[in-house]
């Protein structure tokens, strides 16, 4: 009887055996006879599942959960596990100069370019176990099981471990060179710079200008990932597929009324800020429901001044935020909101400011392997449906190098960014057999 | 030529003689003899307005107005001149255990009991010039203006300068042996608690319990005061006859609903705690102005949890203050905003709790003072009207001592607490010529 641990080293001498062997053949044999073995591939579900009880040991926290920011030791810890992982699947690991951990393997085409995948492991403060883990594990568990079954890819492999996605997708922005000078200064959760931080985690904050992918260099980027929102638990399907992330506008309103007495101060005689911020989100919530769609608009954050059970309030500042795939539709429900304002503007005498504090614009995803995803999810007997995502993701920054891609499973009850955030066992499984077989499946569609 | 010092001295020589002579005419004969004096008997409004700009040199803001908070060393100057100004006007003064100013002037009865009436002088954090300074240094105004006019009353006069009015009517409240003892344990915006505040003014918090008054101890008790809202101003008329010092309740409300991330979240999936807060605070203003009257409702305060742009929140707590006169009324009203809040709840998947943190009964004025002060303003050829008291004020006290009114002049705007409080010169040389001949109405009114 061999040792889990005899078993890989001997399941990898076998890989390497056939892989050699098949590079021998014909090429389109190779295809074929590859074609067939890999409609019939799956993940090792069990191990993936382990490996993710593993990673939640750094940083765990006593109410569930982790709190594993970017750049703590905990996230140190979380990374150099999650590299012994990749080197044991095979993979040639290295950190990039902007600290992202990158893990290679050769395809059977040397002059094909890569196709990436992979996602992130830094958590929010007091987040949970599943968001970016998922897709990063499930990643590895991928080009494990290709190991152990000797498949060899066409197209090089990239695995992308991408550093704190959490406090603003640093890592894949860093490979779009969106990263300012100026960012590298900001603060952090860890109490670090993001300067000091990429430094902490083995990256090189002098030289990351010479991180910048150029576009077109890799061949395609998938990332598995929990949807986060609840519509797929909701609706009991298996597999989401992302036709983009939304755009995102955040405005600080500012409402200027006139404090005064409570006591002294007749209804009829108020300019009353409360009333107004009062009207004004009832009023976004009412504008964003009154057309068919999946956007969304958020009052989050409210500040009233003088801000005493008996005075008047004179001024209100709040956050608007509207989300939307088509960034043409956020301008829109925006307009609508900002005219409907002027009017609750007059009724109560106040005025309402607008500053529009932060744009994102929305990435779409590539129609080729959100058909891929759909496809491979229906040949494994799993329910799909297309769908925006809401929330941020690195995938956003990657469909600006290459065609792109996502696959959302189902968050219980959406909860997310929270010690409660949980995915079952059974669903992590369908994902990480959906991006293997995905991965497999772009490998013989996309262009080398 | 004398000097207006010398004519003073002289005066009040005068008015000594005036009264020893008076103390020797047969009753009927000197109340029928005051009685046509007092009828033309006017203040000198041009020395009030000048003791007016005096005292507000003590603490002094350069944005205007005054910063004279209880029991700081502005308060304890300010306090200074007034007790100069008492004794110039004859009075006996003194600082009473609870460190209220007390001055008093003997009436011709001595059997009969004390008329009383002032106000205060103390001011909040940033105040106008006009809170409590008007009606105490009118206080003085209609003493100086007897001692000048040789008029001794039939009651003996207590002028009242009460301590510590805008930090929880203190000084008022001790003479009806409201104060607990861990109430002179509390902190004061002069940084001294109210125990050594106390001290600090010439009061012995040790024996405040000696303090307390005897309800029927006191005639009657009148105050002048700045209206503090804008009705009086709006409608042009000259002075407010109150009714009543206004009930209060406050409560604390939280909303409970379920913070999730505001990109993931469909709109139809939300428990948003803030627009439940927002349909909740629009609803207690249409429920409070459904129905006739003078009430109020406010929403002054409001904390959303976790309070980020990008998270539906999970919770609201916010303040709810009712005031009226009727204290029936408040309960009825809060008993609908609660039912209405049920309905809220239900259609925002929230939880409504309700605390209430604070209530202070309404306290009426006697209808024979407000008689005499209508009477006495149609004889000085000023409009008047019937108005509750929207804020607190020592005379909501005192009217459980003894019969109390209350005698209101505009404040420009209504603007009060703030630097722009304002009250015209004429507005106040009215009041106090009301003030002075209500006085003296009373004297001749109520028993002895």
């Amino acid at each position: 009887m061999t040792s889990r641990r005899e078993f890989t080293k001997s399941s990898v001498a076998a890989a390497a055996a056939l892989g050699a062997a098949a590079v021998a053949s014909p090429l389109e044999a190779m295809a074929s006879l590859g074609s067939r073995r890999r409609e019939q591939l799956l993940a090792d579900t069990g191990r993936l599942n382990g490996w993710l009880t593993q990673l939640a040991e750094f940083g765990k926290n006593p109410q569930g959960g982790v709190s594993r920011v970017a750049y703590s030791d905990y996230d140190k810890q979380g990374r150099e596990m999650v590299q012994a992982l990749m080197r044991d699947a095979g993979l040639k690991v290295e950190i990039d100069l902007a600290g992202n951990i990158i893990g290679r393997r050769a395809g059977s085409q040397s002059s094909a370019r890569p196709i990436a995948f992979g996602s992130h492991i830094d958590s929010v403060p007091e987040g949970g176990n599943f968001d970016g883990t998922v897709g990063s594990l499930a990643s590895i568990e991928a080009v494990k099981t290709m190991q152990e079954r000797g498949i060899t890819t066409r197209h090089p492999l990239e695995l992308i471990v991408f550093q704190n996605e959490e406090g603003g997708t640093v890592g894949s922005r860093a490979l779009l060179g969106e990263l300012k000078p100026s960012d590298l200064d900001l603060g952090t959760k860890s109490g670090k710079t993001i300067r000091s931080g990429i430094a902490f985690i083995g990256g090189n904050p002098d030289r990351i200008d010479q991180v910048v992918r150029k576009p077109g260099e890799l061949a395609a980027y998938v990332e598995l990932h929990i949807e986060q929102g609840g519509s797929l638990h909701a609706d009991g399907i298996d597999i989401g597929v992302v036709e983009g992330i939304v755009g995102i506008g955040w405005w600080d309103v500012t409402i200027d009324g006139f404090a005064n007495h409570a006591g002294t101060t007749a209804m009829n005689n108020r300019r009353d800020a409360m009333l107004a911020f009062a009207r004004f989100t009832d009023m976004v919530n009412r504008v964003i429901t009154s057309e068919p769609g999946r956007q969304v608009g958020t009052v989050g954050k409210v500040f009233a001044f003088p801000g005493a059970p008996n005075v008047v309030p004179g001024k209100i500042i709040c956050s608007l935020e509207i989300r939307e795939l088509d960034d043409a539709r956020i301008a829109s429900f925006f307009e609508r909101i900002k005219q409907e304002s002027g009017k609750i503007a007059a009724a109560t005498g106040t005025t309402f400011g607008f500053q529009n504090t932060h744009d994102s614009k929305s990435a779409l995803t590539d129609p080729r392997i959100q058909k891929a995803i759909a496809e491979v999810a229906s040949g494994l007997k799993l329910t799909s449906r297309p769908m925006p995502s809401g929330a941020g993701h690195d995938a956003q920054h990657m469909a600006h190098l290459c065609p792109s891609g996502m696959i959302f499973i189902p968050s219980i009850d959406g909860i997310s960014h929270a010690p409660k955030e949980f995915s079952r066992p059974a669903d992590i499984g369908n994902g990480a057999n959906v991006l293997l077989r995905t991965l497999l499946a772009l490998d013989e569609q996309m262009g080398a």
